[in-house]
């Protein structure tokens, strides 16, 4: 017979021996101050700087945004008091789901407790309801879309990332049958970007249905920010488009947006939507008035964009092994799990910089790396001392420099 | 070639045939104010009084509650900005996280988004790391459990509901193999409970883990709020216990307590935890005034009984067909998917209380029902004025009341 506790004990020695095994960093981010926040370790309590959230313009310190939340909990409560069919569908949320079918340029919308769950409920309701669907899926997708895919029990095909070609190919042989692709715009490892409008040529060409997850790209990208399908001019030309509101919105909750059929026919059969309690109204208040901002107000968007830039052109100077992006991510590469860590523990012990590491399975082993993500409120002196740190780490641990850093120094 | 909003249109054209077509009601709770809220109907804003939150002791507008929701959001923002291991570790979640693990005698606790983000990942997670898992499933659990089994992909069994002779003979043919037994303490439509001890007994002889749901139980029964299994001196023999935030804790999110172990092999290895945005401190912080203010009083529980004690007493002797529970969960029969939702909407309209319709597929057909949860903040006003409404509906619609209410009357 098996000793469960003897069984979970040693799968957990099995990651700690493969170095996979995740310790939490318990902080306490300053609303006013960000980036600063404090880090309570063993140690003691440190202020720090954090380089690696994705609350990715700082609204999540708002004080618009702030004051939507404490005004909506002190007149409705903290809770929803029940699924949006039982008694939680609170004046807010129907609100909130009106500004971002308004933000998408399309009919209707509909919240989830989170992107995770829109994407896994969303995806694997919309592919069961149509009969004999074929998924297409990019190979660098989120993992909240692979368990979509998966839970949808629909035939799939993956397609290299980002690869056109090879997305044609698989529609082509796929023949007549409902296809629906489902790919991200901004990649959130590699930082890259989607070939929006050539995808909807191919759904188009070959009759597929289309589905973009735009979580690291709504709030930032776009004049209202509406994510890089409204930069690009093609939101009208997508069917489905899932976005987050605990990113660039600063809060919590994820979200579809469609046309009036699908998102109702995904509101009555999706349970993850149908079976769990609805967003606290004062979270859905806090969102819309993100949202709100974000669609009048372009000066976050600069900022982010200018300090981003900054960030990459100082880093780079300095010699360090920046992968070329072309959005606000910024992946400065290791390769290997432990030095990974090991300059992730070194800049926050010695520098107070906070940059978790990201090793398998988040991303591919051999391509480990620190994850930066400049934000508006990073100052040039933060990006500086950044730099700095990132050197002596880099030094300390005979990690290579390139050439033109060492001729500057 | 498939037109897919057609498609849509006509799928959902099926569910009003069905009458399966859900609306929901747009609220406004007004906290202080409980159970009173506003109804935005088409015809304009009413007040109504609501008989159907799962915020069952009206927690969602305790003043200590939301005052940690709103300090909480001013000094730490409105959102978490990251999963738990890349910036979102917020220091209040740590925090609650301890007191969740103190309130089930447990050694760790795990909190996640939602309460059917914890079933769901959660169960699939424990099953599918044990090799060759078999999972023994109470027939009316819900359908976070269902689809946290079915992701897991192990073998399963369905057991009567809280039938131990069926649970044996299952246990007893499946040999020497890993087993784990899922099942609630209330269930939700029911208002019936789980005989724990007896399924330990079980579990021990069978040698199976134990997984039990107590969201509809927990800060409700129990000297400090533990739930079923703490009333029933049985918190210490059960495996994982996973609870929820967002019913009688009135604020949001779920969570698992168990062993150490098992819960860092949870956490290690489970998607829906590791992928998706931490919960936010202001959050985290709320739901843990609520569940230490409920550790400390019995308050609100002896009112909850009181209150629930009346209603059901009031309405058997208005001669209402109440189905019989030892819970705070109090349905009453209506048996027509189109007579439930008649007596929901005239409840409404004409007495403006709001008790939302169950139907199938929440319950099996022939068993549709007004599933009413009294609360520590309906007054006897508040029962007698419901009691007299439902009587006018069922006479309305020609319903049958029982005899002794029509000699009372």
């Amino acid at each position: 017979m098996m000793n469960y506790q003897t069984f979970f004990t040693e799968a957990l020695e099995r990651l700690q021996t493969e170095r996979r095994y995740r310790v939490f960093a318990d902080i306490e981010r300053l609303a006013g101050r960000f980036p600063e926040a404090l880090w309570h370790s063993p140690d003691g309590t440190r202020k720090i700087t954090v380089w690696c959230s994705n609350d990715y313009l700082g609204m999540g310190q708002s004080r618009d945004v702030t004051r939507a939340m404490v005004e909506t909990a002190w007149r409705l409560g903290t809770g929803a008091g029940g699924t949006r069919n039982i008694s939680g569908n609170n004046h807010p949320i129907v609100e909130l789901e009106a500004e971002l079918a308004d933000l998408h340029g399309k009919e209707a919308a509909l919240v989830f407790t989170s992107g995770y769950v829109s994407n896994q409920t969303g995806i694997s309701t919309l592919a069961k309801l149509i009969p004999n669907c074929l998924i297409l899926s990019d190979a660098l997708n989120h993992n909240s879309m692979i368990e979509g895919v998966r839970q949808s029990g629909c035939d799939k095909q993956i397609f290299r990332h980002n690869d056109l070609a090879h997305l044609e190919e698989l529609l082509k042989a796929a023949g007549d049958r409902p296809k629906l692709i489902v790919f991200e715009s901004v990649y959130s490892m590699d930082g890259d970007i989607a070939p929006i409008h050539a995808i909807c040529d191919l759904a188009k060409r070959y009759h597929a249905m289309t589905y973009l997850d735009e979580v690291h790209a709504v709030g930032m990208y776009g004049p209202r920010g509406g994510g890089i399908a409204e930069r690009d001019g093609v939101m009208h030309r997508i069917d489905v488009i899932e976005g987050t509101l605990a990113k660039a919105f600063g809060v919590m909750g994820g979200y579809l947006t469609g046309s009036r059929a699908v998102m109702d026919a995904i509101r009555s059969f999706a349970p993850g939507f149908i079976f769990t309690t609805a967003l606290p109204p004062a979270v859905a208040a806090a969102a819309m008035a993100s949202i709100r901002h974000l669609k009048a107000s372009n000066d976050e968007r600069q900022r982010h964009q200018r300090q981003v830039a900054r960030t990459k052109a100082v880093l780079t100077g300095a010699g360090l092994p920046l992968m070329d992006t072309v959005t606000h991510i910024v992946p400065v590469m290791v390769g290997d799990a432990e030095a990974c860590k090991a300059a992730s523990d070194r800049l926050l012990e010695k520098h107070g910089i906070y940059i978790q590491p990201i090793n398998y399975p988040t991303v591919p082993r051999g391509t480990e790396r620190l994850r930066i993500t400049p934000g508006p409120l990073h100052t040039d002196a933060h990006i500086d001392a950044l730099a700095a740190a990132l050197v002596e780490v880099w030094t300390a641990l005979k990690l290579p420099l390139q050439p033109k850093a060492q001729a500057a120094e």
